[in-house]
């Protein structure tokens, strides 16, 4: 733990009184519930603080308390800008306007493929997710925590650990919802159904089409899924709706890769890829210009649907034929 | 919480050398977890234990070190018969032979609708799950706990709540989770992975074919799926891999009620209820004879498909108008 950029982030806190703070395009429960947890903690303690997030990017987490105070638009200058859950500086989703008076830059993550873009930067991949370090930070600096901040830490982590499910899930991660559960009086199943029972009708119907394409590789390892521009005039709805469609594919007992390609815009079809233990699939993606987490990637690739399934899932097919080679090679050594 | 009868299940562990487990049909994971730690916890202390799954019983959780210890039938004539996770004792998974010689009969469990069929009965309903129990009784009693023992309660306890989902989510049950992982090393992904990505390949296109028949009422605040005995002959699966469909129903927003109607046999169909914070489903299924939880319950009717749903949509549809005429009532009197 980089206990001297936590240091640096907390002096920077207290000295400091104008924050502009921003998050990642298309921001998920990780993003906005850590842009709110510190924004409303450092506007709790009497700090000027502006959280933004820009008209057209989604709103899923509009239920949480405090969302109301987020601005579509910065409109001061701030001293200093704070980036949260953001891995690049090109997805931070602030106008370059706020950093026209050159405010400090800090950026605060746990992406592993974090560049490193601020002035100081805070970033710890061990944390499951960006709201622990917020928490971490709150706690260290001793800076004020209520309801809403708890509510919105424990969005941040639930949602990013998939529920406490995925492999980043470690014991600080449950111990920390056990507090702000036994604390704040947060409800699990409120926050659950906030985020997983709020599914649109239509986007039930998209899921049964996208779910009838689901093909299966003659050797169980892979599957795949589409989804088409047809399909998509037929259901209209938010492409983050389909996030979490590719999980089917991969759940399959034996499969150990699962893929989805979306056709997000006539011939621009977006790949994303799930895997279990035995595959870091953020390799494979990188080879189409994409990145990731080991479990969990995507890349983009221009072209009709059937041409780009073809070119990804004969690769995927290469990769599987080239371990098993290299398997039997080792065998033959050992 | 019922510390007599903690302390007299303690003491009845302590005193006898002869026992024989079980828990209820189709066991889940708080079942198959709690049978197995309370097990294995009184074996490593030196006591004879046999814990009984009958042949046929889903084998969903024999990814579990222990599940080998299992037998399909009880071999010996036990001072002691316990029951886990089991409302009534005609749900209990052991044969009638077990009682011959009259053992003590204890009954552990947490369902508020536990017919306290034992002659000691610990039944604690705030308990999320069955495995909680068992581990405040491991706890108390100085039992030994070691990673296989860790792994089943965190199964037990992960299971029954939807992996910290559902409302009987506690800051205790996510303190447990933390406290079993920091100490045994469990980890969530690779249990999350064995219970829920282990998926058939025929099962997901059976949920394919169930949700392209998801109907939504009038007034979107029910809605419901049918499986058919010829959708199961094309797609032969176990149907303990259909017990989820019915949240499909219950996720869509807005709607109040999820409904699944299975025909677990040629005319004989198995109704699955789900609701959010607004309906007691427990007391609706109870007019069909049904029962459970008042988010998820299930009753069985006889007769064709169309009929059977006919009958039951109808009685929600009553349901839901009276509610409305109750609370117009309630607002001219206010």
């Amino acid at each position: 733990m980089d206990s001297s950029s936590l240091q640096q982030v907390i002096s920077i806190l207290n000295k400091h009184q104008r924050f502009t703070i921003g998050c990642h395009l298309r921001p998920d429960g990780d993003a906005i519930g850590s842009l709110l947890a510190l924004g409303l903690s450092l506007e709790l303690g009497g700090k000027q603080v502006e959280m933004v997030l820009p008209e057209g990017e989604p709103q899923t987490y509009n239920f949480l308390p405090g969302f109301e105070r987020i601005r579509s638009k910065p409109t001061f200058e701030p001293e200093v800008v704070i980036s949260v859950d953001c891995a690049e500086q090109t997805r931070l989703i602030l106008p370059p306007e706020v950093f026209t008076t050159k405010p400090l830059f800090v950026n605060i993550d746990h992406h592993i493929s974090n560049t490193y873009f601020g002035d100081v930067n805070l970033v710890l991949p061990e944390a499951a997710a960006t709201g622990e370090i917020i928490y971490k930070i709150i706690c260290a600096g001793g800076f004020p925590l209520d309801d809403r901040i708890a509510l919105a830490l424990y969005t941040a982590v639930s949602t990013d650990t998939g529920f406490f499910r995925f492999s980043n899930t470690t014991a600080e991660t449950l111990s920390l919802a056990a507090k702000l559960v036994e604390t704040y009086g947060i409800s699990p199943s409120q926050i659950a159904e906030r985020v997983y029972e709020e599914k649109s009708f239509e986007s039930l119907r998209l899921l049964t089409e996208v779910l009838s394409t689901l093909q299966l590789s003659e050797d169980r390892r892979y599957s795949w899924m589409i989804l088409t521009q047809e399909m998509l005039q037929r259901y209209p709805v938010e492409l983050e709706e389909t996030e979490n469609f590719v999980n089917y594919a991969s759940s399959i007992r034996g499969v150990e890769i699962g893929l989805f390609f979306k056709e997000v815009q006539p011939q621009d079809i977006k790949v994303s890829w799930r895997s279990k233990a035995t595959v870091d699939v953020s390799r494979l993606a990188a080879h189409f210009g994409g990145g990731g987490h080991a479990r969990a990637a995507g890349c983009s690739l221009t072209g009709p649907m059937e041409a780009v399934t073809k070119e990804v899932l004969s690769f995927v097919q290469q990769y599987f034929e080239e371990k098993e080679k290299a398997k039997a090679v080792k065998d033959v050594f050992v």
